[in-house]
C-alpha cells in the first residue's frame, strides 16, 4: 500500500471533475474536501474541456445519468482521454436498467477507464456473471467478490474495487482485499459516491490506479472505523458528520497502523 | 393503528422510486434507509418501467417540477399505474405557481394517486378552498385541517395528508388526527418530503393506504419527538442527524407506547 | 453596520427565491430556514413571474450554471428586475471557463445586479484584475481584497463582497472590512453559497444593498465563531450542523457585541 500517495494528496490538493449524481453531491464534494483534495462539479458540456485540463481526474457517477447529460459526459470523458488524465466510472445501479447497462458499456468501449468501482452486484453484471440486484447499493451474486473484481478488470483492461463488507482490488494478475469496515458505512446514502470520487484523487496523482484503489479503499476503511468507533452501530446520521471529520484528520500513521488488508502482486 | 406494517417494512424493506426535488434527495434517501426502505432516485424516463417492474410504490415530489422532467414524471406514473403499485403525490408549493397547479392537476386527472401528503395551504388549494402560502412550506387556511383533509380525499377518491402542528389523515369516511410533533421537524427542509416517501414506503406493502399514510405520520411524529427530546428546541441542524439515528432504532413498542393519535373508522 | 436589518428579518421571513447550483441546496435552504428566512428553489422558467411576485430577493448561484436553465436564470432576472426586487449573484469559479464568464458578464450587462459576492479569484476576475483559480473556492490574486472589491463595485455599480480570511464589502466610497473568521466555514462546502442567499435574505428588506452585505457577512463570520468555539479545529462534518443550530439562536446582542469589522463610509 503506497502511504506516500496520501501525503502526496494532502500537498497537492488534486481537483477532481465529477459528474455527480444529483443526491449525495454535497456530502461527495464534503468528503474530497476533508480528506485534501478539491471537487468540483459540473452540468455544463461547454466547459467539459476547460475544467478538465487544470483536473487530475474525473469521475462519472452513473447515479442519476439521463438522456440529456450524456452528450456532456461523453464531452467530459473525451476531454479527459485526450489529456490522459484517469477517469474513475461508477456505474450506480447499472444492472437495474438497460439505459444505465448502455451507458456504462459505451463509455466503457469508448475511453480508457481506469477504474470501476461497485457493489457485486453492478461488477458482476459488468463482467458478465448473473447477479440479483435491488435498490441503489444492494447487490449479491453466487460468484465471490475476487472472482467478479477479476473477470471485470480483465474484461475491460483496468482496475476494479468491488465494494462490500470486504473489499476486492483487482487489476490483471494483482489482488488486494481489505478488512477495514463498518456497517455505518453502507448506512450512509453516498458513502460508495464517495469512495470513487477519493480514488479518483488518488489516482490523479498516482503512477499506478491500482495503487489509487487500494489506498482509497483503505482511507474510507480506515476513517470510518474511526469514525464508527465513537458511535453507536446504528447512528448513521451522526456517522455522516463525523466521518468528514475523520478524514480530516487522518493522518499516515493511522492508515499503516489500522489498514487490515491482504495483497498479492505479480510481475 | 397497523404496526405490523412497521414489522414488514422492516423485514421485506420496500423499494421506493422517488421523483425528488433536488434540494433534499439525500436527505429523503437517508431517512427511508435508516427507517429499513430501500430508496432509489431517477431522471431517466427510459428507465421507467423497469424501475417500476421490481419498485413497490412510486412517490412524486413537485418541490422543483420542471417542464423537462414531465415526461419522466408522467412514464413513472404510467408505469406504477400498469404495474398496480401505489402512487404518492407530495404537491409542493401547488398554490403559488400555475405551472404546478398544471403539473399536480394534470397527475391527479390522469392516475390513480393513493395518498397526497402536503401541508394545510397545499391541501386547501387542491380542495378549492381558498388560503394562503408563502415561501416552500408555510401554508395556513381559516378551515381546520380535518376539513380540508375530507374535502380533497373526496374530490380526488384518495387518501390526502395535511401536515401541520396536528397531522390529519383522510380518507372516505375514515379520519384520524396525529398530536405527536416537534418544532424541530418544520425546521428541517425536507422534513415533509421525507413524510412523503416514507408513507410511499408503507403503501407499497399496504392493503389500505389510508394505513400507510397514518402510520407513516405517527412513524416520523414518534421518531421526531424522540429525537428531540435529546436536544434543544433550536437545534435544528443537530436534529436532521439526531432523526436518522433515531428512525434506524425505532422500534414497534416505541411506536405503540409513544403514537398520540385519534382514529374514527366507518364502513 | 444596521443590526435593525436582524431584527426585520426574524419578524418578515422574507422570501428569497433560489438558483441553486445542485451540489449545496439543501445546506442553503436549511441555513436561511434556520436564519428565520424562507427559501424556495425552482428550476421551471414558466413560474419565475410568479415566483417573484411575492419574493423580497433572488439569488443567482452559478456553481452548476448550464445552457438549459439560462432561459430560466434569465426569466428570473427580468421578473425580479421588472419588479425591483433585489439580485444577488453569486459568480462561482467564473474565471474557469468561458461559458461561465459569459453566463455571469451576460447577467450582469443586462439586470442591476444589486450584489456580488465571490472568492478573490472570482471578483478580480470579473473586476478585470489577473489573478489565480483552482477548484470551487479558492483563488488568489496579488491584488488586496479591498482594491479588487472596490474595482468590481465600480466596474459594475454595485455592492460587492470578497469572501476570505478577512472579508471586504465595497460600494462607491463605502468599504467595510470583517474580521470574524474560522477555518471551518471554508471547510464546508456550500458556505459561501449560503451566505450569498444570506445577503440576498438580508437585501430583500433592506434600503441599501451595502447594508445587507455588511450585515450578510457579519451574521455568517459571528455564526461561525460561534459554532466553531464548541469544536476542533478540524471537525467540519459537525460544524455544518452546529452552524445551522448557531444561526438559529442567533440575536442582535451577540451580533453587536462579538461582530469584529471596520467601516469607512463617505457620503
Amino acid at each position: 500500500m503506497d502511504t506516500e500517495l496520501f501525503a502526496k494528496l494532502r500537498k497537492q490538493h488534486p481537483l477532481v471533475v465529477n459528474y455527480a449524481n444529483f443526491v449525495t453531491p454535497q456530502f461527495v464534494a464534503n468528503g474530497l474536501n476533508a480528506l485534501g483534495a478539491s471537487p468540483i462539479m459540473t452540468l455544463a458540456q461547454e466547459e467539459a474541456s476547460e475544467l478538465m485540463t487544470p483536473a487530475d481526474a474525473l469521475v462519472l457517477n452513473l447515479g442519476t445519468i439521463n438522456a440529456s447529460d450524456m452528450p456532456m459526459v461523453l464531452a467530459l470523458a473525451k476531454a479527459a482521454t485526450k489529456l490522459a488524465k484517469p477517469i474513475v466510472l461508477d456505474p450506480v445501479a447499472v444492472g437495474a436498467t438497460a439505459f444505465r447497462a448502455a451507458a456504462a458499456k459505451r463509455l466503457l468501449a469508448d475511453f480508457p477507464i481506469a477504474v470501476i468501482r461497485g457493489n457485486a452486484g453492478e461488477i458482476a453484471f459488468l463482467a458478465g456473471i448473473a447477479a440479483q440486484a435491488k435498490g441503489i447499493d444492494a447487490g449479491e451474486s453466487a460468484t465471490s467478490p475476487a472472482t467478479i473484481a477479476q473477470r471485470c478488470a480483465e474484461r475491460y483492461n483496468c482496475t476494479v474495487v468491488v465494494s462490500g463488507k470486504i473489499d476486492v482490488v483487482a487489476q490483471g494478475h494483482n489482488l488486494a482485499t481489505v478488512y477495514n469496515e463498518t456497517p455505518l458505512l453502507p448506512a450512509v446514502v453516498g458513502s460508495g459516491d464517495l469512495l470513487s470520487s477519493i480514488i479518483g484523487a488518488y489516482a490523479g496523482i498516482a503512477e499506478e490506479a491500482f495503487d489509487a484503489a487500494l489506498l482509497g479503499v483503505v482511507t474510507l476503511g480506515v476513517a470510518g472505523e474511526a469514525a464508527a468507533s465513537q458511535l453507536e452501530a446504528t447512528q448513521g446520521g451522526t456517522f455522516a458528520a463525523v466521518l468528514l471529520d475523520t478524514l480530516a484528520t487522518l493522518d499516515v500513521e493511522r492508515l499503516n497502523t489500522q489498514a487490515r488488508y491482504e495483497e498479492a502482486r505479480r510481475a
